[in-house]
């Protein structure tokens, strides 16, 4: 009876961007036996062919719903990513980059538990790697560990179960060559998903910023062809 | 020397949502020095005058700036102030109302946090109150201080300084009569704030919603005369 139990699908809410992290992060949640329900959320970043990726992403992998939210983070701004004004850097640095934007991590969790209170989820997936992004904050154990505890005492299913969210970061210490190893293995089509921070409108990447530079390292380290369209390759 | 840094005055955050509890926060924070910037979120509430209330609050008060970020939490449902489909309560439940909007400050919260740290702030100001809204999990000093710990591992200006926000919450324990008290004295001009679920779109509110309820008990407790515009009032 409790293995009935144990075994019955369970739903869980994916982070899901539309680049390639986020796509591996859901068929992993997949595998793994999840009913998933797709959240995106548009914050007046650049690179919003992403976004019409996440939605692809979504109905192709079957998700059991895709919502994407509107917030302009740019009202904020402070990050290259959400402020026209500060060029996308082309080169790494050794301090977080100003691609990092404030408290990203944290408002996108916090509406993924939203919608994991409403739906009666417990799982929540984020696809975050300390690794290739060690300089962002929001993207390091610690900081998921205290979202999970913050979650048990900010949501009415938290004081009334006791127990917080479970968050899923499976690519949390795996290199890029190793989550895209991973994606292969489920099948994912990384020709969908779109990491470019200026990706333009047909979803096809710059090539020289940082996340265009992991993504491209990362397709060598697995030893796999990169099926990215570039800008400059098309014209 | 040291004493000029410590008197200097400080920029702060102030959640402004334009209802009575938090015009009376941002009199607080400026009577304690602080330089305020307001931030408004428009997160697909019924209660929209409201909005209107918080940026003419802000200008009346001088604050160093205004924003009001648009966010449609409608796509997350599960509550009464987001969802059409759901009626505004006009019994006082002993539950955890069906106006409780999940991770609705959690949310917010992290969009102050991300303001605060792009404009260098270190203080946060939030009008929670755990007195009336006893039921609201988000409402409540535990869930306050965990977010206050988790500010400290989600943001540059944390990881930094080691310090996380300091998240002000002068209202906590005051009941709505000792708020309004306090505003009073402060020259809070409470006729120019909507408290309404569901204020019609000149700010003239029902009077018989759980938050029109607290407010008039409010009043009533302060001594003083109620400035509410009613709907029915004017009809």
């Amino acid at each position: 009876m409790n293995q009935d139990i144990e075994h019955a699908p369970r739903d869980a809410v994916i982070l899901l961007s539309g680049g390639l992290d986020s796509a591996t992060v859901l068929a992993m949640a997949q595998a793994q036996g999840f009913r998933c329900h797709a959240l995106s959320i548009s914050y007046g970043q650049r690179h919003v062919a992403e976004l019409e990726a996440a939605r692809a992403l979504a109905e192709q992998a079957g998700c059991l719903s895709y919502r994407r939210i509107e917030m302009d983070m740019r009202l904020i701004g402070g990050s290259a990513l959400t402020d026209p004004a500060i060029e996308v850097p082309t080169t790494p640095s050794d301090d977080i980059p100003i691609t990092y934007v404030p408290a990203r991590n944290t408002v996108f969790l916090s509406l993924a538990m939203g919608l994991a209170e409403v739906l009666g989820a417990q799982d929540l997936f984020i696809g975050v790697n300390a690794v290739d992004y060690s300089g962002y904050p929001d993207c390091r154990p610690a900081f998921l560990e205290q979202f999970q505890k913050l979650s048990q005492l900010a949501t009415k299913a938290g004081v009334e179960s006791g127990q917080g969210l479970r968050i899923h970061a499976p690519l949390l210490h795996m290199s890029k060559g190793e989550i895209i190893r991973q994606g292969i293995a489920l099948g994912v089509d990384y020709a969908a998903t779109v990491s470019c921070y200026q990706a333009d409108d047909q979803g096809r990447a710059c090539g020289v910023c940082d996340s265009c530079r992991l993504r491209q390292e990362g397709f060598v380290q697995a030893g796999v062809n990169d099926p990215t369209r570039y800008i400059s390759a098309s014209t």
